[in-house]
């Protein structure tokens, strides 16, 4: 056993892999299967508390893709579990993915049964990037399709994410931050995620920090020197005590700069509405009220209903590992192997085999009207939104948009929802429409499944 | 902006820190405040749906302290935001952590108000570690704690981890398969975990490679031929139709030899036991059943309370992401400052001052009897749990054992869980007491606090 190492490195990904993957890699190559296969990454069901899916990271794994290698050291490695034949392995040394990928655009927002990508290309290569493609995948689009609800539930306000301490590991807490930009959000806690995906980062105090200073107030007047404009945290002993003695020293001291107060516990809508009429009758309008504290959308969307007067939230818990919806259940199926088209027949689990498209058709004030699901070469209404991204084995040159620009085309895409999605309460319909190509396709498959 | 990194690195971890904590670290050094703090990691609560948090990861996560630095890089990029004085940029650069950290046992059941860990040192170093830290333990306690349950529920069964696609993110499926040794899973699909933490790796054959084979059949021969003793994926067509044909092949081949087949779709306890008497009556009573599928301990707790005949199985999301307790609140709170104990007076988050002791007493049949939490310096009956495992800043030498002698103190210490715990129904009451000297430490830091 090697020294237990902190992190996965970048270098590692080949060996991200499932066993099974490799075993299966193993004997389509002793078999001599290397026809092209098709695999498609999809949702059956939306989980019970998501209206849609927003779909990211889909993209961005073709750079994992591009780069995997499998050095001496890992086929070393795999050669230690006694289950490969030396000439897998070197072909294994040889690998480099050869294939295609197609991929709709970070950020948008899909319903069941549409694909997120397909991969197509020698089975065998297909096959090992299954668990990595799928982690990769699953991570950013869970946290996104939650995030963004917290947006909806916001009404604009600013969100601020302060999940570092809740994620699921420093990749998850790393990458959520990216999520969290293509789901709308304003900022974010953590420092190197901020600067990697250029999310401006807030933060100002903790309790431990009023707790270790002489007093509260004390700890009020170090802010307020270092960093003017500055947000208190006020509810480490007192609340309404610590806003009155901000009041009061505020107006002995007019040149001190402070921009608002934190509420992190208790009745946040009671404190809020007490904290807003006390500063308002001292003239102090412009301080404005944050407030954090295991909030989620429903949580944001009650104070606001409630008027609380709150102007912005920070959230943990609830975005960090989207707490109602922690897993979708994304499948990696199979849906073509030597132009033919695949497909099981397991119950609950069957699926449309055969390449695909998803046209999205707008109406008039820009809203989606209905998708359709079709084969990879019909043509429909609306817009195409798989595109293939990487080319025999490489990115496609300007393919992959720069994260601004995705950031930018999420947040049309976003909008481009109708209201009933945007609202917290589940929706009943879909407006996905599987095209009769498709379907007449899967009729055909099972009959010759059952007849075989 | 930098490229956009896939993951993070090990040497960036320092940046892997919350704005605040940073603005905290420069007030204080600001204020000269250097005096020694002590942090406590707790949680006030369990979720609904655990009867306690097994430990995992308070002890490794010395290793990434101990070698957290600022690098020239970090400071110029700490410095693009604008926040930071360069004398306090100076002073990160100079930054090694010189405290202490006390630790219980990885793999150690705890309950409320326990400390699965406590920091001592320079107020500033400490606070700078709090969302680092409990990231890198939530992350490990979160999932060792749902997948001791499937344990519980599999009644010595083997449990394998299928989840590497639902994690969340690669460090959480890379870590997940540490924290399920400490908590008794048998295996894991995961390769690279696997052979990072020493975990036996587990997999034949997914759908795919059943539906890319001219028929079933095929699939299942090139699987005996390569992999004699596989387990064969029965439910891509028709799960009784494939086992009727294994049972006929196998009476022709007596040669050819499987170890088991595996159901992953449909009524699992229907199928296994109609697949178990196909093959008693074919004599195969040696073939294993293996299910899995959307199972969590509540499933596997039906499966078997059936009797459903099943010898094992494979579990993907519910473990990948604790799918109905994805987070644990764990609190990082400031207890001691300058000698002096601190704690905060929020509603609801009322916590003990002053650095911590946790002593276990176990009755004659080895089960735990009582928790006593104590001050530091206090003495009572039974082992106390947290040991230092670092001073001045250093990891003392043999303070972590190695995992595979972690992996058996976490045996012992589950086992010696009374039944009440490790039943999936919720307890009612937790064997905690809390010091009289603690209790009176609070009072009186309480009182001050209100006085003041």
């Amino acid at each position: 056993m090697l020294k237990q190492p902190p992190l996965v490195r970048e270098g590692d990904l080949s060996l991200m892999v499932d066993l099974y993957e490799l075993a299966m890699a193993q004997a389509y190559w002793a078999e001599g299967m290397d026809d092209t296969a098709v695999f498609s990454l999809f949702f059956r069901a939306l989980p019970d508390n998501r209206n849609f899916v927003l779909a990211c990271g889909q993209r961005s794994v073709v750079s994992i893709i591009e780069s995997l290698r499998f050095t001496d050291e890992h086929i070393e490695r795999l050669a230690s579990l006694d289950r490969f034949r030396p000439e897998f392995l070197d072909w294994l040394r040889g690998f480099r993915f050869s294939g295609s990928v197609y991929a709709v655009p970070e950020g948008t927002p899909l319903f069941p049964q549409e694909p997120l990508l397909e991969i197509e290309g020698p089975i065998a290569e297909v096959q090992l990037l299954e668990s990595l493609v799928m982690n990769y995948v699953h991570l950013e689009s869970v946290l996104a399709s939650k995030a963004v609800r917290l947006t909806f539930a916001a009404q604009g306000r600013p969100v601020v994410d302060f999940g570092l301490r809740r994620t699921h590991g420093l990749d998850a807490a790393h990458r959520a931050v990216r999520a969290y930009r293509l789901a709308g959000l304003t900022g974010t806690s953590n420092i190197l995620a901020g600067l990697d995906f250029n999310m401006p980062v807030y933060g100002t105090m903790a309790h431990s920090f009023v707790q270790a200073c002489k007093d509260e107030q004390a700890a009020f007047r170090v802010y307020a020197d270092l960093y003017p404009g500055t947000t208190l945290l006020v509810d480490t002993y007192d609340t309404r005590t610590a806003v009155r003695a901000i009041i009061a020293w505020l107006k002995s001291n007019p040149e001190v700069s402070i921009g608002g107060i934190r509420l992190d516990s208790g009745d946040l809508a009671a404190e809020a509405t007490d904290c807003r009429t006390m500063l308002d009758e001292a003239g102090l309008t412009d301080i404005k009220i944050m407030a954090s504290g295991g909030l989620d959308e429903y949580g944001i969307a009650e104070l606001l209903s409630s008027a609380a007067p709150i102007d912005g939230f920070g959230v943990g818990s609830a975005i960090g590992v989207s707490n109602d919806a922690p897993a979708l259940e994304l499948a990696f199926k199979l849906t073509e192997y030597g132009s033919l088209p695949r497909m099981k027949n397991s119950p609950g689990k069957q699926s449309f085999p055969g390449p695909k498209q998803i046209y999205r058709r707008l109406g008039p004030d820009g809203e989606i009207v209905q998708d359709v699901v079709s084969g990879r070469d019909e043509v429909y209404d609306g817009t195409p939104l798989l595109k293939p991204v990487m080319k025999q084995g490489r990115i496609i040159e300007g393919a992959i948009e720069p994260l601004d620009d995705q950031v930018r085309n999420a947040s049309e895409a976003i909008a481009s929802l109708p209201e009933r999605f945007r609202s917290l309460a589940p929706i009943s319909k879909v407006p996905v429409e599987i095209s009769d190509f498709l379907k007449a396709l899967q009729r055909d498959t099972l009959e010759k499944i059952r007849s075989a």
